[in-house]
């Protein structure tokens, strides 16, 4: 299979590329790295990223921010920070891609656990996350060509403890080779509309 | 209490008036009906109604729209309606109510199956739905003052299906006044965080 990371050169990113790259022909996305440049937030930009990487069978996310603060201080320019990024970014990309990729590809998204489980400083992580698993089971229903679509939600990744673990304490952490498995399933297998929940 | 009820003159929220009225002081809310009206799109005039309606105990608010369109068919503008106004509109209304709500007030908000249970053309009411249970599971942590909030997930109710069976066909709805229980356990318990399923 032809797929294209998004975010390939992220803590989780890089364990997908790893993964997928010993089976398949792995292409990297990134706003400043890989083999081709995106900004998730410019639909332009994501245009073109799929005039110039075409006979896709997989896109796979692993890239989105979010605003992280405290409630009372969360404003809706805060907000639209994740909505923007995060959340319509990841949309938008399937959205173009319905249109670019073979048929009976895939959608890998990611969410993450904080809408299940969520900590101080983190309402827009979970408004976003929560907004993506209900897009991707939605979107399965929808989509045309034998498409798939599913969302892996990782808990907080061992090899990004170094800075997170203050906002995480009691957390158990996964690596990021584990939650790279999520995305093999979603590539590989032929589920939709899945929410891979990994930790 | 003392109980504000957004979206009082819907379907639900004439259920919800019904059935607090009948132990509390209901103040209702609307776009152009009501004790006050409020754009819940626009924050000056979520402001004005705080400004307005005081010494709350309980704000309950059963209203939002999204678009409702095939997925190949929606667009960035499309998503923009349903996440400014369904969802951005009830969190705007809580951010700005921390401000105001006596302590141990409580908000109530409300999503809906689509994020659980999709059909066809309601990609955004399942991105915006997913996106409010998120929100509501994790305001809950931080809210100040002892101020609580849930969220009620109704499924289709009877009394819409007039116009709504051709679009739920096997769902089975339920009672406009069984939702309303679920809006009276929110405000009249003392749960927190919950995502209060009916039907």
């Amino acid at each position: 299979m032809r797929v294209l990371v998004i975010g390939a050169s992220g803590t989780i990113g890089k364990a997908i590329v790893a993964e997928l790259a010993e089976r398949h022909e792995v292409i990297t996305a990134g706003t400043k790295t890989g083999d081709v440049q995106v900004d998730i937030c410019n639909l332009d930009s994501i245009r073109a990223m799929y005039a110039q990487v075409t006979n896709l069978d997989a896109v796979v996310i692993a890239s989105g921010k979010v605003h992280f603060g405290k409630l009372e201080e969360m404003t809706p320019e805060l907000y639209a920070k994740g909505l923007d990024n995060k959340l319509m970014g990841q949309v938008n990309i399937v959205m173009e891609g319905i249109k670019h990729l073979n048929d009976k590809g895939s959608f890998t998204l990611t969410s993450g656990i904080l809408n299940r489980d969520p900590i101080v400083l983190g309402s827009s992580a979970a408004m976003v996350n929560g907004a993506l698993d209900g897009f991707v089971k939605h979107a399965a229903i929808e989509l045309p060509r034998g498409l798939r679509i599913n969302i892996v939600s990782p808990t907080v990744i061992t090899e990004a403890m170094a800075g997170y673990a203050p906002f995480f304490r009691g957390y158990k952490p996964v690596a990021a080779a584990e939650a790279a498995l999520a995305y093999s399933k979603s590539v590989e297998g032929a589920q939709t509309g899945q929410v891979y929940i990994v930790g």
